[in-house]
């Protein structure tokens, strides 16, 4: 790597063994041309249904809406403000898109050795053509060449979804989204294939803020009166019914622990009607929660869409910044996870069951070997998610394929998803998960624990093959 | 490795660097040889005490008793019916041993990467000189091959015994066995070593099914009434006299929790006399169990048996494989363990005691460094056995070797144990630790921690040395 | 490494690639001879106003102060009365440092693959210059060479620290320390700069031994009769500032678990009373060590002392050795802990704020990705501190450098510490931190992940600013 100009090495993130190094380059460039299969992210549907639709500045396309960047200047004692994150109670914020890229120029050298500055160096050089490093000194040039580019045609999201070779793209939706976007997408003729994924958490918790606003708006969406437990499932049932239409093939479930247990209609209606009343404990909503993920399983059971779990992190941990700010800004933290007992009552409902897929998420690697990979070798429901967030990173997989795929074997795994908000990202996402897994395999075979053919067919399962095979996208 | 052929490289597991390879090499072939002690295992003495013993067919062999093979099958929806694991009901399952392994060989690509995948290679190749990969097409062709095998007398248990170099073979044995098979082998005039181990778990756990037919066994045995705690004792020192005399040099024992305390004498008769009248609670099972540890470990420093401790495997986790084909079908899954202060009071009355020799085994690799290496660098008492179970493999060996060396020290380990049931992979797992261990060994030796010397004198160690002598099998 | 003859190999722990090895050693000799900054530690600052001050015999050097060493050979049965461990009782030891040395070296072998074993050699080899492995046969000649360099005054500790090329040196010093070597070197004229650190623990646990006779000596070294809780807060706060006059920058604060949570000035007050009265329960130690987390927090804010927390260690596990022996005998045992709850009542109270350094140090690894690198990427007060105790080794550096800077960012660490009280091993402790950092870094420039220039100026970070920065020794 040259200082005055970047240039990104075609063997980057190979070991440096070359007997290694000229295995997964063969690996990888096998894979790193087939479409990008994303069945979990959080892109805005609105970006495709709009044809139009631009990106703004590159401090609103790169830092503003992108907490893993932001929280880390924030750690540098960089005021969100500085930074331009809107305030919930309108307060001055830095409004020059131009002052809050100089911040973040300054400061890119906070991200040497992480997976966002990896993401980032990538998508500056691959999607927007800037090879020289991003620093205070060189930030207004790359401002300006960035602007430059978001501004013309290519830039539209559409054209850059043709770019990228995107299959398929899944936003999370929740469950009382009109999915106007989506639709619109669908009227608009555009062939880019953009799916809803249903995610009920909003209503599920019941002692979130603005739960019984949501619980109306759902008994608006399904014409029903929500006044207890049986029309909850019912009007969940429903908008299910309307995500699968729309193309929906999974849904996605987010809890602090993965405490399940199947309550009682009656225990279950009880504590919705003291949700109702703004009565419900926290004991009632960590069993209703609990209670939910099984009701969950079991609709998954009956029509068909893969269930996707995140469990532990630990939401909204910076209560000054949750109040200025809102969620979603880098201050989620993850708390150790209890899966073997707590998934007792779930899986012996509904674990041997192959007509459900249930897709695993955790932010505790400790549970990888200990606890998920033994349960994904042995349940035939239960498949293991990628590694998720923090852990979305070079040593974040080296430690999953470490941990999980001698217990679990490959083939209870479900590839790659991005799981990101930024949208121009995705290729770079992707792309560093392709070659970690090709290295990951060149080391198998450069051992001789796996044959080279065998590695061929592994890698494509890795980039393509296992997620669209689990998320039902064929 | 040629797809058409399935050679085994001679350099397998080793790094791929040229340096560290040679000297891996170099240490992998001074120790390769040596005699196999395997000192903990599940193998049944049956098989040495009939000379005539045959395997059955490859099924039989394979299959159908290695729940680390059918787990993974049943993993991907693969019925356990279809690979002739017995029902308890008696119920239909496959009967033809072909269909069995056909099904198997369709799937054995799901082992790739995997230690079950690694040792069913090398045992195919090494024992049963198969040197075509099993797939579908080549399933009936290689289970020819292996039956042609069994019909012959070199394939019986003893001659295998002999050609795999066994020095001594420790079996588990519950604390009623009579120790027939032993017995027999000892009659039958055999020089071959196979001793029992006494692992009383079935009459400690007082809540377990049948645990009252069991003390009524224990007391036939013993020609006692056990009609209250101290004759129960008595009877269990009974019983590891004639272990001893059998040549038992060992104990083994399982829990879920690392709980130990002591009980007084009228606690613990109390407890007892609940559980002869089924009344005893689960708190009373998990107290008795941590004072049964306590006792076992008192009885271990009067007779000089060495003592296992196996903990946190959460047993039968899928109730329905449980209720209908029994325990060990690959449904037991790990907990997260707490050894710190659950060991207090075991390892403060006897830690220092230099008589007792009790090595402890985990799923929870967490407390690999946290724990469990700190306390074994301190109590003299304390050993830490090998990666178990599902950490028995590639990966799990350097995790242990990464996280337990540096502060336990290796002579406060234990060598290797295979811990199988499956005879024919013995040589198999033992050369996996053996090169594994020459491979740690030489990237100490390539960064300088060790000299070549002193890595020669720790491979011999783990091979056989430390195993010989903390199981004073000397 | 030969075995007649020690050498210590120039690029010894850098990987074997020849690539990786080239560019480790590259930024290994750009930072070899930078000054040692060492911030926190447990030296005798005793041994620096003495200018004559000797360490006495070999023994006395090596094995008797130094429970690293001694806990391994007591871990295979050697008592410590025959290592010279002074007994509390005055029972009889071993006082022949002759022959204390000759056990040690009989048994060094334990220490293969250890970083005690690590760091002795290098001690041994380029502090005293002895070059042949230490044996048995070996030990007497070998205690020769070393007594009589101990002899010379260029072993005087003032001679080494300058030689040693230190240019701050923090010892850990009770509340109710006079501070009389500080004061003594300052009124020598030495040049040397030895700092003390405010360590208020032995006031704060309100159950320890002899907690009501150092509250009185605190009262004397105050002046004033702490009666009460809000006269106990006055007296820290006064020796803060007068450890603040002396030269200290930080305070360092060690509890059993990271629980924090304020009460009220009435319950603090109600709890300082019991505790006056002896009658505080565990529940209220608990309580108060959490609430003078917090307390500290407060007055670092107000005075600007960094604030070091040690969270984690389970003391004196060893109750036959505390009682014999005393404490810090090689028998405190890490346990698992919780950061992520347990620091909310904190970081919500303090963890915005910029003018807190709050540098934590665990014993868990597991909480490194899940819990602290998370927290630490976000929080502005929150830095983490470097592989602890236990961690401070190759392997410890690896997993940290692996499992926490993705997600904390280099810049959230503050480089090394050695902590140690083996004033001779400080060089030996650096320069494995400052290989292992350059090894780390070489792999992530041979990987493409940095470019060289990034990986030269974070090898200087972590061998001389973070810390000096961090510690605000600048």
């Amino acid at each position: 790597m040259n200082e005055s100009r970047w240039v990104l090495s075609e063997d980057r993130f190979f070991d440096p063994d070359p007997q290694q190094r000229d295995i997964a380059r063969h690996l990888y460039r096998r894979v790193k041309s087939l479409p990008i299969i994303s069945p979990h992210g959080h892109v805005d549907p609105r970006m495709f249904a709009d044809p139009d639709y631009s990106f703004g500045s590159p401090a609103e396309l790169f830092i503003i809406p992108d907490h893993y960047v932001f929280r880390m200047l924030y750690s540098q004692g960089i005021p969100l403000e500085r930074l331009g994150i809107p305030r919930l109670d309108g307060g001055e914020v830095e409004r020059d898109p131009r002052k809050i890229w100089q911040v973040f120029a300054e400061h890119f050298y906070l991200f040497r050795g992480t997976p966002t500055g990896i993401w980032l160096k990538q998508e500056l050089y691959e999607v927007f053509g800037i090879d020289i490093p991003l620093t205070g000194e060189t930030a207004q040039v790359i401002y300006d060449r960035i602007s430059e580019r978001l501004a013309s045609p290519e830039y539209r999201p559409r054209r850059l979804f043709e770019r990228f070779n995107i299959e398929v793209l899944a936003t999370t939706d929740m469950a009382t989204s009109t999915l106007e976007h989506h639709q619109a997408i669908r009227a608009s003729g555009w062939k880019g294939r953009v799916i809803p994924t249903f995610r009920p958490d909003d209503v599920i918790h019941i002692r979130a803020r603005g739960w019984r606003e949501r619980i109306r708006t759902l008994g608006e969406r399904t014409g029903m009166d929500i006044g207890n437990y049986s029309r909850f499932i019912r009007a969940l049932e429903e908008r299910r019914a309307f995500f699968r239409e729309m193309g929906a093939t999974a849904t996605d479930h987010a809890t602090l622990t993965a405490h399940t247990e199947r309550l009682s209609a009656q225990e279950a209606d009880a504590i919705f009607q003291r949700a109702l009343r703004g009565e419900a404990t926290e004991e009632d909503a960590h069993r209703f929660a609990g209670h939910m993920i099984m009701e969950s399983a079991r609709m998954s059971i009956e029509d068909g869409l893969v269930m996707q779990w995140h469990v532990g992190a630990f939401r909204n941990h910076n209560q000054l910044i949750y109040e200025r700010f809102g969620p979603d800004k880098g201050a989620d933290i993850p708390i150790a996870v209890e899966f073997t007992r707590s998934l007792h009552p779930l899986l012996n409902a509904h674990g041997n069951d192959p007509r459900l897929t249930l897709i695993l998420f955790t932010l505790d690697e400790s549970t990888y070997a200990r606890e998920l990979a033994p349960l994904a070798g042995h349940y035939p429901a239960l498949k293991l998610g990628p590694p998720w967030w923090f852990h979305d990173s070079l040593n974040g997989m080296r430690r999953y394929f470490d941990r999980v795929m001698e217990t679990a074997g490959l083939y209870n795994t479900v590839g790659f998803n991005d799981d990101t908000r930024a949208f121009p990202s995705i290729p770079a996402r992707h792309d560093v998960w392709r070659r970690a897994s090709a290295n990951w395999l060149a080391g198998l075979i450069v051992r001789d624990v796996i044959s080279l053919a065998e590695g061929e067919e592994m890698a494509e399962q890795m980039a393509y093959t296992l997620a669209k095979k689990a998320y039902r996208l064929g």
